[in-house]
């Protein structure tokens, strides 16, 4: 395989080696190469934004996560935004901020990651944009690799699912499981070792450093897959009355909807789906394996409320999403408090994740 | 003025000093706060998307860049891009990577020049993202700070300017004047002095350290003004057959109006409309001022081509640019040659920017 680095052949080549892997719809009326692109809106249906950036030394280590993952993540993350909403997703523009040294294998894979999550769920890379990361202090160390993407999505009028819609006597539902993907990454960062800098590896390179199979808590930080099947039905059937994704956390999410629709929620612990693995994990390390698990981010499930009157819609939902669980957790309360119940008793739930904390 | 950093107050508080001062249009269904916007699309209108990131190290120096200009730039390049298609600017999305010592004060003028230029435009910021910049190497320096911004607008079907409807005998022409804003640069460089580090001043020291009044030049780099208004009328009009902005230089706009038509473009050097002072300061440092002011970038002027048998059009768009001066500076030919001619000859055209070149 080839070492060369992104600065060895250039900007323009290497945008021209990822436009020349995407296909183009036929709503796309300009697609990338021009000063912007230019769609069709989908006829009768509102169009639905949403922007996330995956920043390297914060939302992922290239020590352990491979280049395909970097890129699948970085769509997987805002697609996830575009579920919680009830949309469906049509197109992407990807924006990636690059070191110098890096090789040229190691960006192809990235788009490898990104381009074949995009083809699963019909998506068009529109457009995008490749700039420079500046050495960084005194030393001159190479800055971050950053990818920054924008997701759009369709959705009809009467179809958006907001954090705003849970009103009391609502019940509380999650789609998967909960606590994996940061259980995940604990274990992919406790292999990986030392804190030192990340080689700019090949991804062959990376691949061969993790020589184990990874667990299915990994795969789940790795390579999470957003429920855009689940939120497009939530919507389409109008079972849910409010909805969000795990991006930051349960914890999180319960607030955030009580906090939007100034309602409380009540949770059972006893009811909270926790992955595989959780608990023992936490357990062996003298955590408290169910702060953990509310708290862990990066899981990417849909986090909904329901009427208890729309029961058939959900059932609905159900027999469409064919194996994906979908839980009840608890109900939403009028007391604007979050609260976590048990049999020995009631507790408070811990902060979610938020950067600069 | 307080020294609070990003770090002091957090994430979700920074996200609320900016969404507090944003207005939500009838059009915008759901703004900022959910897990994305949804807006309507014009009626009987195309989407326009364009994506592109201002990184600090590569794009703009803290030491002379004042934090509002950082964040006129940063939406002025993407509206540009949006001009350049013939659409209206309806709404832009705002990702920030911040490093955690970076003061509050800064971040508010830089949302500050943001909102500023949104405003004069009607542009209504619908989302975004906040995430932390990671500190690098060994010495664990600040990472840099990045401002990511996709400006999304609108343009009636038969109305987009692409790069590619040149033809042969088309006339060739460009807005405003050239090479201002590199020179600003330079001067802006210049006064700054040494390769230290940035500090993280607060807006007001910065702007005190520049301590004179800007030139027009220094002006023009900082706070561009993009053709808006001119690349919607070329488009309205249908007077341009080709157009694209100048972000990456004269030389380069040529070249890609050229590559996307399969023409070529023969430019007249008397014609080109220089800045005032271009000429003056190339020339007392050696350098090849034609050159310079071809292959500079950030003019954000528009470059387009017209036939001439749609002189009437152009006229039109001429009585309604107010003083915007729009000059014709060559004519597209039929042999893939882009070329500079003078009373000495002709020449070729220097290399354009590219990002690891």
């Amino acid at each position: 395989m080839s070492n060369r680095t992104v600065s060895d052949i250039g900007e323009h080549a290497l945008i021209s080696r990822i436009t020349a892997r995407l296909a183009t719809p036929s709503w796309v009326v300009v697609g990338p190469g021009d000063d912007a692109a230019v769609i069709r809106p989908e006829r009768g249906a509102l169009d639905v934004l949403t922007t996330d950036a995956q920043v390297e030394g914060v939302h992922f280590d290239r020590r352990f996560v491979p280049p395909d993952a970097i890129g699948h993540r970085a769509l997987a993350v805002n697609i996830s935004d575009l579920a919680a909403m009830g949309a469906a997703p049509r197109a992407a523009l990807l924006s990636l901020v690059l070191p110098d040294e890096l090789e040229v294998a190691f960006v192809d894979a990235l788009v490898d990651g990104f381009i074949a999550l995009a083809g699963r769920h019909r998506i068009a890379v529109i457009g995008g944009n490749i700039t420079r990361s500046p050495r960084v202090g005194s030393e001159q160390a190479p800055g971050p690799l950053m990818i920054d993407v924008t997701a759009i999505g369709s959705v009809k009028p009467r179809r958006i699912l907001t954090r705003a819609g849970a009103r009391p006597g609502d019940e509380v539902f999650v789609t998967g499981t909960i606590g994996g993907a940061a259980v995940g990454l604990y274990s992919l960062r406790a292999r990986a070792g030392g804190p030192e800098d990340p080689p700019l590896r090949s991804p062959a390179g990376v691949e061969a450093d993790l020589q184990v199979r990874l667990s299915e808590n990994e795969q789940k930080y790795l390579r999470p897959e957003p429920r855009i099947r689940a939120g497009l039905l939530l919507g389409r059937t109008r079972a849910a009355s409010a909805c969000i994704d795990l991006s930051d956390g349960l914890a999180d999410g319960l607030r955030q909807i009580a906090g939007a629709s100034s309602v409380g929620i009540a949770v059972e612990e006893a009811a909270i789906p926790m992955a595989d693995g959780v608990a023992e994990f936490h357990g062996t390390r003298g955590n408290d394996a169910l702060c953990a698990a509310l708290a862990g981010g990066d899981d990417y499930e849909l986090l909904f409320t329901a009427r208890p009157t729309w029961r058939g819609r959900l059932r609905a939902v159900r027999r469409q999403v064919g194996d994906l669980p979908i839980t009840k957790i608890g109900v939403v309360t009028s007391d604007r408090q979050v609260i976590v119940r048990s049999a020995a008793g009631s507790r408070d739930l811990p902060p979610g994740f938020e950067h600069f904390r």
